[in-house]
């Protein structure tokens, strides 16, 4: 680290990167990145193009000593890199949309994180990560891996459980954008709100919510029942709450939990809107990043577009950016992230990844103890960890039984006979994208 | 116990109880009961009657000293008892057609113990249970509660966390039921199986099966693959299982397992059954019962009739005198039994009920070591966990909230605005034998 | 707290009261206490007087509308109170004479915290401490109990073992030093230095080490080992350490650490010092604290006299401030402080208490996640917190075998021979101190 | 295992052979060795022939179809064994001398198991025994490691964590010799006594007594109070325990627990021994030994010589045949034995060895759940657990710091500088035996 940063960032040609490098540019007085280095694969060349030279454009403008670097040669970039950021999505939204839209053909909702479709997700991202990480331990055994790739509790669970960089760490915006929600409810400055937060990624649940240090948390909940549908985020419907449920409850559920508590109203609502517009919420994505790559091209442009903002990731690179800072500069402030659990939350094993607020230092990110998760919680958590593990380890294997397994497991899918017809219908589709798979798809499809 | 036990059987006018008796007749030996009360409530009076007389003429005929009482006074029936066993049906089986039957309504299945059936089952027992404890506190504090009422598991659990009576143990018939299907299924006699069984009840899950002590799990696993339809019990629908499930879980489930891993097939199942014949089983089972009583009655009847063995409870009662002789008799065998787990399964907590192989002392049942169960398995078996403690907390306290949110995570419902719908659903139609729940129940039919 | 904070000081006579008041004048912007009760017993109504009017002269001097009230009536002071702390000394430092000479005559270190002179410490201060508790449960139910008094770690498990109130923190200045100390050897400003600690009170590691956020744990392992000697606090002999050892141990050991790793040294620098000049600790820190409350008593004086700094105590006040502050004002800080574990340092039951780094919340302190800690000091820790949790235990019941149980497995202790002698001698000597085992006294003495 | 099986016994020549050779003929029937194969070093090949002529003897007047081979060829003798048990001495009864001797000149305890004899005897031992698993693993990976060599719970540790080989079982008669005393102390019939054990080796307590499956914990332990001398082994001097201490212990030490509860008296007794006859136990048992194989090598002697039993390590060999005929056979009975603790005690890693009630299974012994170990013992249990592992880690890795630390943790050491000093003296008396350790006394003698 002698004089600067070197950054990586995997996926560099992903619509998010404006935002990165424009929280490089903010912090450049404390977080003197010097290189950065966008890398991306063959088919998302001309995206990588267009991202980096809007990158470099906003560079220029700033007046700072930032490299920009575009490359399809990641060991190149790899080489002596102190942080490494992967936000690459294998196979792009035409593989999430399949992701979507396969299971509901078997009346199970496909949900790309933690669903049937995150499953898949999983399978053809680990791989991707775990030849990453290796490429890491002989190129940049100190960097720091940083990753925004969904499944992001799933994938920090595969490195730590099957890699040996344990330098790593999971960003998710739920957290953000859940204490946002609540400082919109309550109409004030989220500043004045503080939210514990414990679980695990897509599956995290506020314990506790302060406002300027009071305890506010039951009246959160009540207000969440009162006016639950306005409570999730761009890519969740928003229905609402039953206010009993989330009374006993007593933790404020994130917005991807109505695909656990509400899964037949969430069904419901996503057969209907594909049977009325045949359009999945990738395709929604799809056509907002033709948009924006579209605003990127302008050559006037060199600052971050307004219109990133209203895509459903914001704070994600926010998020990086105010990671790296306090590792970087051994702040010790507290933010929501995926790491090792280590005894934190009582009851997940010590080696696996849980999404917690984290104490951030030059060390990495040390939980701050949880305890037991309140009773009624813990169940779906421990279930939604077993799914991650069992995912993790068929990825890994490429094992058919194992992602079987990991499939009938999944709370969204209702029984082992399902499970399979989703299982291979959705091998056969994804087929390029699972090397792992191969010798089972030539059974499969024999 | 100077001379001789007193045993307490509350529900005795149970169509069980000639089993029971039979069981103590053959070891009498070893197991000197000279006192066995049965007791009833006074809507059981008549059959407490005809079953107390056969029990008597069993006696008689096994020319044994040991004394019957037929009472409805409990109180004096537990004054100094060594034994009590409990298995008694508040609301008798009028009860559980509900329990089956409304859910049903609402396309979930009741599944009358570990499903929203079980959840009022235990909401109409918990209370009763702890009242007893409350009793033998007071008049044989150190008498072993030997509980056969389902959800036992739940009440298990009630009991640990809500009384201080601790010498309590839980009783199922699964745990036999398996072993004798595996030996069945593979041609043997049960004696040469050995079966490590660990988990909830009725979430219980055979990790390795041995047949004349050599290991042979996955033959079993493969066998139940392709004939799975025959491992069932009586009253679950056996619905065959995925052969590469099977295989990936790499335990043997138990038959209530196909309500979790089968959910469609069995709803579709039961919706079926329903529709064609109006029938659950609850009213199957009562009318095997009318004509156990008939058989009961008969003057000429001193042994326990072969007809009782078709009920599908058979070894309920057989388990419980084994359970008794081993504690009385110190005799450190193994039985898989529901008690404290202490540790023996990592990440369930120590206080609380599990299902699991345990050596049988004077001092009680003492889990043997599980350490971690099967990645897949655990998150399954916590989600259950979590539902029998949520329910616990609902029937102790009566609270309308709690009860909401039990019903919501058990993993047979499939969402927060059904778990409503079927709670006060059932909550009016039980509201005779849930007495904690009367202000709630006075509000909600305002 | 609708308009200033009342704070209670028990003990409020001690001489370390003027730093306290000095903080809080310091604070008065972001911590406005209002009303300050120091509270002490008619043996301490001499020194609360002095002590007292300085605090009044400190308070006008700062032109603050704090109010200093001075009195014997515990509970009207705690009525209404928002935070209560704890500094008294049972016996005064007579008491400590005898904790420190009397293991000493039978060859064993008196060690007044976790020693067998803390033991009697414990053994007096305990049922004080909650007694004060059940005053705090009718009397200000949501106080804070931020307890001084030594062996504060003894005396936190006592408070979350036997009483109900659960908001209590134990409070230590050995933290705050070794950071000094730290700094100190490596010539650097403290506040560049960060030290993550975790262990037990007066048994506490520090883990690791950063300067400007470089690890740099094993330079100052390396250091310690050279200039072992300069590592220490007032009132311990700073021994030197063996190199080699340190580097093994990989963890920064506490000044108390000496007790435990060079019992030998210590007892015969002890011994020397006895037998030379008939003196131990509590003798000298006796005749400092006659001087203090000399120049207490000028009335002229209406600041903390910097005599005060070179007492052992030094930070202890300070530290009570910092917390009190960051708790009220929520400021989710860093600080080192005694609380329930709840799972942060593994292999510890969840209910002990354990000096950890805790980020300071509105909620209280919340331990930063430790997992294991290093295995060969492990061992060491356990030992001490079973030992505090006997001697709490035997404080609780006036249990004479327990308290034998306590002597002999505390590590400075080498035999159950020994320990019954020194037992036996000491009980005799504190008998006006310890009313719980008047019975056994009696018995003892006859 | 197909027609008999084959057996391993490295330190084939030691004296204790023919007892094993005697259980092997008892159990002939449900046992089927066909092959002994002892095994022992060059410098022990007179002995070998001693007490393998004496084996064969012995198997010749039983008239069965035993095969004893006699061998200096280890990886011959391991090709395809099915069990194998390890009872060699590194350095013979000359190195025990010292480690006895030796730390006595700076006023500490030897203790050859769990002392600082017992590190030295384990930076021997664990070196060969971890070459011997990677022998098993290659000629004999699906073989039983039975290890009856001390520390047997050192050396059960290693070869957890630092071998492949995990089908491992440490033995040790001090289980059936607490039993024993016991039932002489009550005067009955040891059948009739039942002991609950839970902890370490050598560090094992007795959690519960049954007479008759009666509880009689309270009366043994005051029995022990008054003839508390009359309690021990062979080799351990039977001071006498103060009752009170013993009462509150609540559970029942083992005849090693002197040495940490009565450190002083136990210290004083073994040096007034080695003053008085400059004899330590190792010349004791070095007489008695000389005097065995004189006996052995009687051509007319052909069973097991009474002589064998009055030595120290009675019920050793009978222990390795009891639980080896309870695998082969699957019998599920009780024994106490070494394994990985699996979650068994609370607080210990999963990963460590323990010494606890098992049922032993032809997948090897399971632990009986034990939770929390009483808290007075939890302590010292772990202290000693630390040590453990602290002296494994130095012989695999002949690192001198920890090598240093592991003996300053020791809890019968009392300082760095003293363990230095024995460490220093004890590396250069066993340098031949020490070859990890090469590097370090090359430097240290230099
Ligand atoms: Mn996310
Ligand atoms: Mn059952
Ligand atoms: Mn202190
Ligand atoms: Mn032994």
């Amino acid at each position: 680290m002698a004089d600067g940063l070197k950054m990586v960032t995997i996926g560099g040609g992903s619509s998010y990167t404006p935002e990165l490098v424009e929280g490089l540019i903010q912090r450049y007085d404390t977080l003197p990145v010097r290189e950065l280095w966008l890398v991306d694969v063959p088919e998302g060349e001309e995206k990588l193009t267009i991202v980096g030279n809007l990158a470099k454009r906003m560079v220029k403008k700033a007046g700072l000593p930032i490299k920009i670097h575009l490359t399809l040669n990641r060991r190149e970039a790899l080489t002596g890199a102190d942080f490494v950021t992967t936000q690459f999505r294998v196979g792009q939204l035409a593989a999430r949309e399949k992701d979507e839209s396969i299971p509901l053909k078997y009346g199970v909702i496909g949900q790309e994180t933690n669903g049937p479709g995150g499953l898949f997700k999983g399978l053809r991202t680990i791989p991707v990560i775990l030849d990453i990480c290796r490429d890491m331990v002989e190129l940049c055994p100190d960097a720091w891996l940083i990753n925004f790739t969904n499944p992001a509790g799933m994938v920090t669970e595969a490195v730590l459980r099957y890699s040996s960089i344990q330098k790593t760490v999971g960003l998710c915006n739920v957290p953000i954008g859940m204490k946002m929600n609540i400082a919109e409810m309550l109409n004030v400055d989220p500043e004045r709100v503080r939210l514990d937060l414990a679980g695990l990624n897509h599956m995290v649940f506020g314990l506790n919510v302060y406002l300027d240090g009071e305890a506010i948390t039951d009246t959160v909940l009540r207000l969440m029942g009162e006016k639950g549908d306005q409570f999730s985020m761009k890519n969740i419907a928003g229905l609402g709450w039953e206010p009993e449920f989330l009374q006993a409850l007593g933790a404020i559920p994130c917005p991807y939990h109505r695909y656990y508590y509400k899964t037949r109203e969430m069904l419901e609502e996503e057969l209907e809107k594909y049977r009325s517009s045949g359009t999945t919420r990738a395709q929604v994505v799809h056509r907002l990043e033709q948009e924006l790559f579209e605003v990127y091209q302008e050559e006037s442009l060199d600052v971050k577009p307004k219109q990133l903002e209203e895509r459903g990731g914001a704070y994600y690179s926010e998020a990086a950016c105010r990671l790296i800072d306090s590792i970087y500069n051994d702040r010790r402030d507290i933010q929501t992230v995926n790491v090792r659990n280590n005894g934190a939350i009582s009851g997940i094993p010590a080696d696996s990844a849980v999404e917690v607020d984290c104490v951030i230092t030059r060390d990495g990110p040390k939980p701050v103890t949880v305890g037991e998760l309140p009773v009624a919680v813990f169940g779906l958590v421990q279930q939604i960890k077993s799914f991650e593990r069992t995912a993790a380890k068929a990825a890994v294997t490429g094992d058919y039984s194992t992602a079987l397994l990991a499939m009938t497991i999944n709370p969204l899918v209702d029984s082992d006979e399902t499970a399979k017809k989703i299982l291979d219908d959705m091998l056969k589709a994804h087929r390029d994208h699972l090397p792992p798979f191969a010798d089972t798809q030539k059974k499969t499809m024999a």
